[in-house]
C-alpha cells in the first residue's frame, strides 16, 4: 500500500492524533452545550397531554409529527443516501465520498440544531426542538454536503469539519437575514442552500487552487459500477425532492402544492437534460455525468417558488430551462472555470446548485411579484407570504424586490465567507494530500487489499507491483 | 471503444440529432398542454382556505395530501429504483437500464397527468390536480417500465420514447374503460397495470423479433455485482408493494387492509419462490434471477383484491400459488416462448407480470363476487364496491363479472395496442442497434474507458486490445 | 465451478429436496394456521365504519394506519435492505447475505404474526392484526437478523430457518415476560431485540465453533465495492432508526420524542466511532467495518430510552458512548472472543447489538428510575408508563428495578434458548458447508460463471483454471 512519492510533495496525511482530538473535543463542546441550551418542544414533550387540553386540540393527530415526519425522513434520506452516494461516481473514492459525507452531516446537523435554535426556537433561555428543527439542519447540511462536492477528493476529513463548522453558522446568520429581516420567502432553499451552498464551496475551491492537480487525473473518473453507484445517489435525490421544497411549507395546500410542482419541474428537466446531453457530444452519446447531476437541477430552481401558485406549467418551463442550462454548464463552463478562473469544481456544483439556485431565486421573486388576491384568495394570499403584524401592507412587488435582495445577500455571505474558510482551510496544519494522492481513498481509509492492488495495477501496468 | 461491425448488418445507431429532437418537441408540447389544461385541485390550491371552511374540515390533516403522500413517494422509488434496478443485472446494459428507465418514467408520468386528467379530473375545461393523479400517473408509467423489461437492451431511447407515448395513451383508455363503463375495482392495477402492460409489451417484442439475438448472447448474462445491484431493485419493489396495493384505495380501513393483505402475500411468495428455484435445478442450487422476480408475483396477484376482504391466510394462498407459477414460468416457458413463439422477453415479464397479473384479475373477480354484507358490513359493502348511484342494484356476483370482463378488455387492449406500436417501432428510423450490439450500453452512452475495456478483454481474450 | 474439496472435510450441502421441503411444508402450515387464526383488527376491517361511529371517531384520519404506516415501512426497509446490505460486505457472500436475510425475514414475520398475536392480539379464539402487527413482526425478525450476523457465511439456509422457527417462539415468550408480567418499556427493542437476539446468536455461533474456519481467511474480507454495498444497508439502518425507536410509541408526543432522541444519539455516535477508528490504528487510517457498524450503536442503545424524556443532550452521552465502546469492540473484544472464548462473530453483532444493547437495558432503567411528576407532567408520567390498573401503585424506582430485571430475563432466555438451537443446528443433517467452503457463495447460489472464475483466479493465482 505504502508507495514512494514524490520528495517535494511529501504531505503529513496522518490523521491518528489529530482527527480523534477533533471529533472528541467537538462532541464534548455539543454535548455541554445540548445541555445548557437544548430541550423539547411542547409537541415532543410529556408535558404535551396538559397543553393539548389548553390548546383545545381535538386529537394526537394534529401533532406537527404527522405533518411532517414522512419528508423529514425523505430529505435525512436525501443527504445522507442522496449526496453521499452521487459522489461515489469516483473510481477511488467511494470511501471517502459515503463516509466523509456522513461524518460532516452528523456533526453538522448537531451545530445547525444549536445555531438556528439560537435564531429561530430560543424561548426562556432554551432552545425547543421538534421535527422541523429537525428538518432544518438537515437543511443547513445540506448546503455544506453542496460545497463539499466541490472540494470532494482533495481535503482531509479535518478539514471538512472545519469548514462544516464555520458554513453551518453562517448559513444560519445569512437564513436569519433572509427570513427574518427581510422577510423573505425560501421554503425549498434555493437561496439559502443551494445559492449560498454552492457559491460558499466554489469561493473555497478557488482559494485552495491545486495548480498540479492533472497528476491525479487518472483518478478523476468513473468505472463502470462506480456510476451505477451514484445513480442510486441521483435517483433518491430525485425522487425525494418533492418532499424537500414541500417539507416545512404551511400545513395543508401550500405543502401539497409544493410537492406538486417539484414533481413537475424535475420531470421536464429529465428530457431536456438528456437532449442536451446528446446534442453537445459528437457522437451523440449521452454522458452519465449530466444523467447524474443536471437531471436535478429542477428541483433546485423551483426550491423558493414551489409553494407559491407557481403552477405545473410553470414548472415544467422551469424544469425545462434548468436542464439546459446545467448540461451546458458541464460541458463547456466547468472547463472554463477550470482553465481561466481556477475553480476546480469536482461534482460541477457549478452546474447543478449556484446556476439554478440563482434561477430559483429569481424565480421566487417573479412569482411572488406576480402574486394576486385574485389567484391567491384574501385569506390564501396573506397566509402565502405572512404578510401579517409589521408585513400587514407589504405589497407583492415589494415582496419580490425583498426576494431579489435575499438572492444578493446569499451571494454576498458565500464570497466572503467562503473566502474567509479558504484561508483558514489553506493552512498548513490539516493533513489534506498531495496533489497526486487526491481523489483516492487509500490515503485515508484501509482498503481492501486484493482489489486495491488489482486495480491499482490494471491502471498503472508500468509501476512494480507492491510486495 | 470503436469496434469493427460487421457489414451486412450495420444500422445507424446515431442520436445525436433524432434523440434531442424528439425530447424538446415533446417536452414543449408537454408545457403547452398543461398551460392550456392542467391546474391545482383545491386541496392544492391557495384558495382551499375558503373552500375547506365552507366544507366543515376541522383540519389540514384532512388534506388528501396526508393519506396519500407517503404512499406516493413510496410507489415513486418503485417506479424509479424499484424497476430502474431491477433492470440492472445485465453485464453491460446497467446505464441503459437505470438512465432509460429514467427518461421515458419522466415523460411518461407528464403525459399520464393529461390523458388520466381528461379522463377523470375533467372539470370546466380543466384538469385538475392532487397527490392521487400523481400517483395514478405513476401507476400509468408502471405498466409502460413493465413492458420495457421485455424488449430492454434490444431497443434505442427514441423508441422507448415512442412506445410510452402510445402505451400511457391506450393505458388511460383501458383504464376509462375498467373503471368507468365496466365499474371495476382495480386499485393494485393487477389488470390495468400489470395484465395490460405486460401483454402489450409481449407482443411489441414478438413483433420486433430478433433472429440473430444469439449474437449477444455473451451479453445476455449477469455479473456478480450486478446482481447484487438488481437486488436493491428487487427489495424495494417486494417492500414498497403494500404502499403501491393501497395507494388509491378509499381513506381508512380499506388502505389498512389492502397494505396487510398485500405484505402477507409477498411473505409467502419469497418461500415457494426460493422453494421452486432450489428444485428446478438439477444441483439444487438458488438462481438469482427467480429470487429477483418471482418474489414480487405476490404483490402484482393481489393487485384487485387487495383491498377487499381478501383476508390474510387468502392473500398467502395467493402468494404460495404466485411464486411456484413464477418461477416455473422462468424455468420452463420464457425458453419455450422465445424458442417457439418468437418472443424473445428479456426480464421474463411474462412470469413476472403477465401470468401473476391474470391470476390477480381472477382472484378479484372470485373475490368480488364472494362478497356479503355479513363479511362487508352494510355501509363497508356499499363503500368497497362503490355499489352508489346507477350501480346500487349491482349484486357481488355481477360485479364478479365484469371484474372478469376487465381482464378480457385488458388484453385485447394490450394485443391490439402491442401489434400497433410493435409495426411502429419496426421502422427502420429509430436507430436501435444491430443484434451483435444489443445488451450493450456502448452504443448509447459514453462508457468509462478503462472499466470497459479491460472488462471487454476478460470477456473476449481472443480479441485484439484497442489502443 | 466444482472444485476439489478436501476428502475428510467434504460435506453434503445438496439442498435440491431438503429446502424446497421445508420451505413448502412451512408455509402451508402457516396457511392452516393464519386460516384458523388470523383476521383483521377492527380498523382493517370493512366492518369499521359502523364501530367507527360508536366509537365517536371523526374522520378516517384517526385510523392507525396513518400514525404508524410511515414509520412501519421505514422499519420494513431496515430490516430488508438494511440488514441485508449491511451483511453483503463480504467479497463473496453478497448473494447469501442479502438473499438468505430475505428468505429467513419473509418466513419470520408470518411466523411472529401467529406467535405476537397468540400473545397479544388474541380476542375470542382470533388474532386481530393491523399495522402496529405488521411493525411487531418486522421486530421480532429484526432479532434473527442479528442473530445471522454472527453465524453469516456458516450456516445452510435450512439452519437458518429452523434458528428463525425457535428464535422467533422464544422471541415472543421472552417479549410476553418483559412487557406483560414485568410491565417493562422497551419500545425500541434494546433488550428484547438487541440484546435477546445478539447474545442467542453469540450463544449458537459458540456451539456451532469451527476449529478449522481459517481455511477460508482468504474469503472472510470484503473488497472495494462490496464495502460501498454494505454502506448502502448502514445508512439505511441509520437514517430509519429514528422511525424504528418511535415506531409503536404512544401516539403524539411519545413518537414525536423517540425519533428525535435517536436522531442526537446516532448523530453523536457518528463522530466517536470516527474518532476511535482512526486512534485505534497504527497509521490512522479509518476502517470501514467501524463505520459500517459502530455508527448505529447509539440507535441500539437508546431502543428503551427514546420514548422516555431522555432529553437531546441525555441522547448525544449514550451516543458518545456507544461509539467508542463499539468500535474498541471491533478491535480489541472481537479478536478475543474468537481467540479465547471460541466465539466467531463474523458481523461483530458482539459490538453493535450486545454491548449497546446492554447499555440501553440500563440507559432504560436508569431513566425510568429518575422519573418524576415533575419532568412528565401529571397525564405524562401516568401515560408514558402505564401506570393503570394494577400497575397504578409502582413508583419509578420499582419501575427502574424491574427494567434491570427485564435485561436479566433477556439474557437468560437468549442463553439457554442459543445452546437449545445451537444444539439442535449442530446436527448434521442441515446441509452446512465445510470450512473451506465457508463464505462463498457459490456453494448455494448459481454464480454467474465468468466474474467468479476472474475473481477465483485473481485471489488464487497459484490454483489452475477450470476449464
Amino acid at each position: 500500500m505504502e508507495r514512494p512519492r514524490h520528495q517535494g510533495m511529501a504531505k503529513n496525511t496522518y490523521m491518528r492524533w489529530r482527527l480523534p482530538l477533533v471529533c472528541l473535543l467537538w462532541e464534548v463542546a455539543m454535548i455541554v452545550l445540548f445541555g445548557v441550551f437544548v430541550r423539547f418542544s411542547p409537541e415532543a414533550d410529556a408535558h404535551w397531554e396538559e397543553e393539548k387540553r389548553e390548546m383545545n386540540l381535538t386529537s394526537d393527530m394534529e401533532n406537527d409529527f404527522y405533518f411532517r415526519y414522512p419528508s423529514f425522513q425523505d430529505v435525512h434520506v436525501m443527504i445522507f443516501v442522496g449526496f453521499g452516494f452521487l459522489m461515489t461516481f469516483l473510481k477511488r473514492y467511494g470511501f471517502g465520498a459515503v463516509g466523509f459525507n456522513f461524518l460532516l452531516a452528523a456533526f453538522g446537523i448537531q451545530w445547525a440544531l444549536l445555531m438556528q435554535g439560537w435564531f429561530h426556537s430560543f424561548k426562556s433561555g432554551k432552545i425547543l426542538i421538534g421535527v422541523e428543527n429537525l428538518i432544518n439542519a438537515d437543511f443547513c447540511v445540506g448546503s455544506v454536503c453542496i460545497a463539499f462536492g466541490a472540494i470532494l477528493g482533495k481535503t482531509s476529513p479535518i478539514q471538512l469539519l472545519v469548514m462544516t463548522l464555520f458554513q453551518v453558522t453562517l448559513f444560519a446568520v445569512n437564513e436569519y437575514i433572509l427570513l427574518n429581516l427581510l422577510h423573505v420567502k425560501d421554503a425549498g432553499g434555493s437561496m439559502t442552500i443551494h445559492t449560498f451552498g454552492a457559491y460558499f464551496g466554489l469561493t473555497v475551491t478557488r482559494i485552495l487552487y491545486r495548480p498540479n492537480l492533472e497528476q491525479s487525473k487518472d483518478k478523476q473518473g468513473s468505472v463502470y459500477h462506480s456510476d451505477l453507484f451514484a445513480m442510486i445517489g441521483t435517483l433518491y435525490l430525485w425522487m425525494y425532492w418533492p418532499s424537500f421544497n414541500s417539507a416545512i411549507s404551511d400545513h395543508g395546500d401550500a405543502q401539497h402544492r409544493a410537492a406538486i410542482n417539484t414533481y413537475c419541474s424535475l420531470a421536464a428537466c429529465v428530457l431536456t437534460t438528456m437532449a442536451f446531453s446528446s446534442m453537445l457530444q459528437k457522437k451523440g452519446k449521452l454522458d452519465m455525468v449530466h444523467i447524474q447531476n443536471a437531471t436535478l437541477a429542477g428541483g433546485v430552481a423551483v426550491g423558493t417558488s414551489a409553494e407559491m401558485m407557481l403552477t405545473p406549467y410553470g414548472s415544467l418551463i422551469v424544469g425545462f430551462i434548468c436542464g439546459i442550462v446545467s448540461t451546458v454548464g458541464y460541458v463547456y463552463f466547468t472547463p472554463f472555470l477550470e482553465s481561466r478562473l481556477h475553480i476546480q469544481d469536482t461534482c460541477g456544483i457549478h452546474n447543478l446548485h449556484a446556476m439554478p439556485g440563482l434561477i430559483g431565486g429569481i424565480v421566487g421573486a417573479i412569482t411572488a411579484a406576480a402574486a394576486t388576491e385574485d389567484v391567491y384568495g384574501k385569506e390564501g394570499f396573506i397566509k402565502a407570504f405572512d404578510f401579517t403584524g409589521v408585513y400587514q401592507t407589504r405589497t407583492p412587488s415589494v415582496q419580490g424586490g425583498f426576494q431579489a435582495a435575499g438572492i444578493v445577500v446569499s451571494l454576498l455571505m458565500a464570497f466572503a465567507g467562503g473566502a474567509l474558510v479558504g484561508a483558514i482551510l489553506k493552512l498548513p496544519v490539516w493533513g489534506d494530500a498531495a496533489a497526486e494522492n487526491c481523489f483516492e481513498d487509500d490515503i485515508y481509509w484501509e482498503v481492501p487489499e486484493d482489489e486495491e492492488s488489482d486495480a491499482y495495477h490494471m491502471h498503472n501496468p508500468d509501476k512494480p507491483a507492491s510486495p
